[in-house]
Formats: structure tokens, C-alpha cells, sequence
């Protein structure tokens, strides 16, 4: 049976430790961060610890920690275990162990969301193929949706995630705010916030695009802009409005 | 029977006719539009005609036709019949019959994609309180969420539709679109998208929000930035991060 350590406490670190410790081919051996209070939760998962002299044998270590603290926390690790990353934007190369590798899950974690992980896509790197075949095994028991990807690829797709993501959530902030600040139930978005993602497993985002915009319909427009009465929620609407003009304007 | 005729060709138009001709409840009598070529696929729900002199008798018209084409259309129509338009943005004064309303679904159409209909909000609004209940019977048999909203209201609630779904839809188109020119596969990304969606049926956008920009992680942001070189997605990008550290700095 392969064994799994994470290293971290945080949301990617929270998931992972779940399914890992869900999965029967899998014995997730510790938890280990630098904070034994943020992790004490973990102890349902795994045994956890805060003293990286205390570390067990293991086959992997997976590091969940923010991008900044992954080159300081590698180079705590035994030298000869293969020690993988699960950042987008990070290179591999950071990582201070002779066998090395990249583990990136492509999706958005909370602790407080459950997440159906079946289909989520896990992007692997590894510098040999030893470990490669190692860390597809791994990955094929938590997902169907596993592939190889470099260095340079995995920063796209984090790039494109961000934008799907990050920025999607936070117009989603922008536009419940609003309704907020105006006394109006933002709730009512939550069936067309729905649609507008499950629309796209089956149409393309060119096609799907409906609203003023589209049609450069500059009477709607103008009459949503003199209504947002927000410098910073007006200066997002022009700059997005300005882009799908051009979009459709390109491609007549 | 509560007899309904529907007003234009388009995608509001082709689901609502598909609604109502599937509920027993209701009649679906006419589908008029000025050019019979683009109902004719609508055929399957109820008569069409190009021809306002051919209209027949019914209890109520709704106009899905463009939000500029609407006054045109309703002077059309006769008098003494309810009508309803189906515009966010529009308000119901521009509409020339005695008894008037508005009946908006709050949620995108496209033709080529089917939407569960029940839980979409349908907000109403009419200038009597005889047509208010009216409009609340037939909006009841297709939506369980049904509501009287004012012009004003609507469209501010249509403005936050504006972000959430033309807005999040293009943040989509472009990420599709990096990923395709940098030869990746785009649908790595539909679990993320869906998810980043659902997240929000049962945690608010503040709180459902991660990534670069949250953490004010001037790293990755300018890793980002730098690769990647398309000088509108750049934009975009510093646009909405920056909109983002302001938000979470405003809030500590």
C-alpha cells in the first residue's frame, strides 16, 4: 500500500488529507505543519505533528503550503523520499529532493465546501519516469481526469484558472453587493450563476454569450452605467463591456 | 384556460414558448414575429404568424422581442389585452396598451441549451392589482419563484445579472481562448468553472474567495503578468486583482 504525507493546513491541504484517508489503496501516514493548532482539526484524517524531526517513513510527501513557503519547507524533508508541490504557478524546481515531482489539483478549495473529486483534473510533473508512473497511480485512485503537464503549461492553465475562477468568484462578490447595498435579495442570482457554469459543459463560452454587449446595444448600456453609481463597479462594467465588443466585433 | 400568446423569435421567446405549451394549465394560442423564417422551427409549440392583422384572441401578450423594438411591437397590439415585456432593463411605461406589466425571467437562454425552468426567479410587476394576480397565476405554474419587483429594482437586479452572467461568461470566453492558442485543452477547466458556481449555493462569494490576488501574493500576480502576454487579458487581469486586494483590504 502506497503511503502519502501532506505538509500544510490550509484548504488544498484539508481535501487532499479527506481523500486521501477516504481511499482504501492509500494509508495516509501524517500530517505535518508548522502550526499544530491549525491542523488539530486534521487529526481525523491522519496523526499529525508540528516537529519536523518527528516525521515517519513515508513513500511521498505532498506539500500543500502557500507558494512562498514551498522551497523552505522542501529543504526541512529527507533528501532521498520523493517530495511533490500542489502550486500552478511554482516550478518544480524549487523543490530541494533528489526525486521531485508537481501534484496540482485544478480546482478551488474550501474547508468548509465539500468538493466531488472524481472529475476534478490533476496535473503531474515529475523528472523521472519512475516517479511518474508513481504519481499517476496516486492520482488515477482520486480522479479519472489525470494528465501530464510541464512547468510551463501548468502556469497557463493557472493563469486561465485564475480568471474562471478568482475573478468570476469576485464579480459574483460585486454583483451580490450591489443587490446588498440596494436593499434587493442576492439569492435571486444564485439560479443564473448556476446556469451560466452548466451552460458551458455543453456549449462553447463564444457561443453562450448573451446581454447588451453582445449586441452593442448602447441605449442599455448607457442606462445600466448611469444607474451602478459605483466609480469602481462602473470602471469594471466599461472594461469588460469594451472586451466582448471587440470580441464580436473581430470575429463578423 | 389561461390563454397566452407570445410576441418574437428569439431565445427568451423559444423557451418560454416551450415552457408554456408543456403546461397543462395554460394555452400557448400564437407565436407572432416579423420574420415567419425564424419561428418556423416553433411550430411544434403552438401557430405562428408574421401577420399582427392575423393575431387571435388571447389573455395576454408577452413581448420577448429586443429591448429597443419593444414600444414599436406593443403599439401593435390591441388595446384592451394585457401585455407584458420580458426586459430587465425596460420600463413598463413604454409599453401602449391599457393594462400593461412586466414579466422577467432572470436567467440566460440559448436556443440550443435546455434549462430547468422551476427554481428560476420570474420577477413581475403590472399597473393593477387585478393584472398583478393574474401575471402571479400563470408565473406560478412554471417557477416556484416567483416575485413583484418595480422598474427601478428590476433594473438593478438585471445591472447584477449583467456581472454574474455576460461578465462571467466572458472571463470564460478568455480563458478558453488563452488556453486554445497556447494549444491546451480548454474543458480542463469546466470542473472549476462548475464548482466555482455551486460553491456559492451554500457560501457567499467573500467568503468562497481564494487565489493570488486574496492573499495579495505580489509573486504570482507579477508571475502571471508576465506570461501573459496579451495586453487585454493584462488589463483585465490588474483590473479585477486589483478590485480584489481592495476588497479584502477594506475589510480587515
Amino acid at each position: 500500500m502506497n503511503r502519502i504525507s501532506i505538509i500544510g493546513g490550509g484548504n488544498v491541504a484539508w481535501h487532499l488529507s479527506q481523500i486521501i484517508s477516504k481511499t482504501k489503496e492509500l494509508q495516509l501516514v501524517q500530517i505535518i505543519n508548522r502550526s499544530i493548532k491549525s491542523i488539530e482539526s486534521f487529526q481525523k484524517f491522519a496523526e499529525i505533528t508540528a516537529n519536523f524531526n518527528e516525521i515517519k517513513s513515508t513513500d511521498i510527501f505532498i506539500i500543500c503550503v502557500s507558494d512562498q513557503a514551498i522551497a523552505e519547507v522542501s529543504a526541512k524533508l529527507p533528501k532521498d523520499i520523493l517530495q511533490v508541490h500542489t502550486s500552478g504557478s511554482v516550478s518544480m524546481e524549487v523543490l530541494h529532493g533528489n526525486r521531485k515531482g508537481v501534484f496540482y489539483p485544478l480546482q478551488t478549495f474550501n474547508k468548509n465546501s465539500e468538493v466531488n473529486v472524481t472529475d476534478i483534473p490533476i496535473l503531474l510533473e515529475s523528472n523521472t519516469k519512475r516517479d511518474e508512473t508513481f504519481l499517476f497511480t496516486i492520482a488515477q485512485l482520486l480522479s479519472q481526469n489525470v494528465s501530464f503537464v510541464n512547468s510551463e503549461n501548468r502556469l497557463k492553465i493557472h493563469i486561465a484558472a485564475v480568471y474562471v475562477n478568482n475573478f468570476v468568484n469576485h464579480l459574483n462578490y460585486l454583483a451580490f453587493n450591489f443587490l446588498e447595498k440596494n436593499k434587493l435579495n442576492p439569492k435571486l442570482l444564485l439560479p443564473l450563476i448556476r446556469e451560466t457554469a452548466l451552460k458551458l459543459q455543453h456549449i462553447n463560452p463564444y457561443d453562450a454569450q448573451t446581454g447588451p454587449a453582445k449586441r452593442n446595444d448602447v441605449s442599455s448600456i448607457n442606462t445600466h452605467l448611469i444607474n451602478i453609481k459605483d466609480l469602481k463597479l462602473e470602471s469594471i462594467y466599461k472594461t469588460l463591456t469594451q472586451s466582448i465588443i471587440e470580441t464580436y466585433e473581430e470575429k463578423l
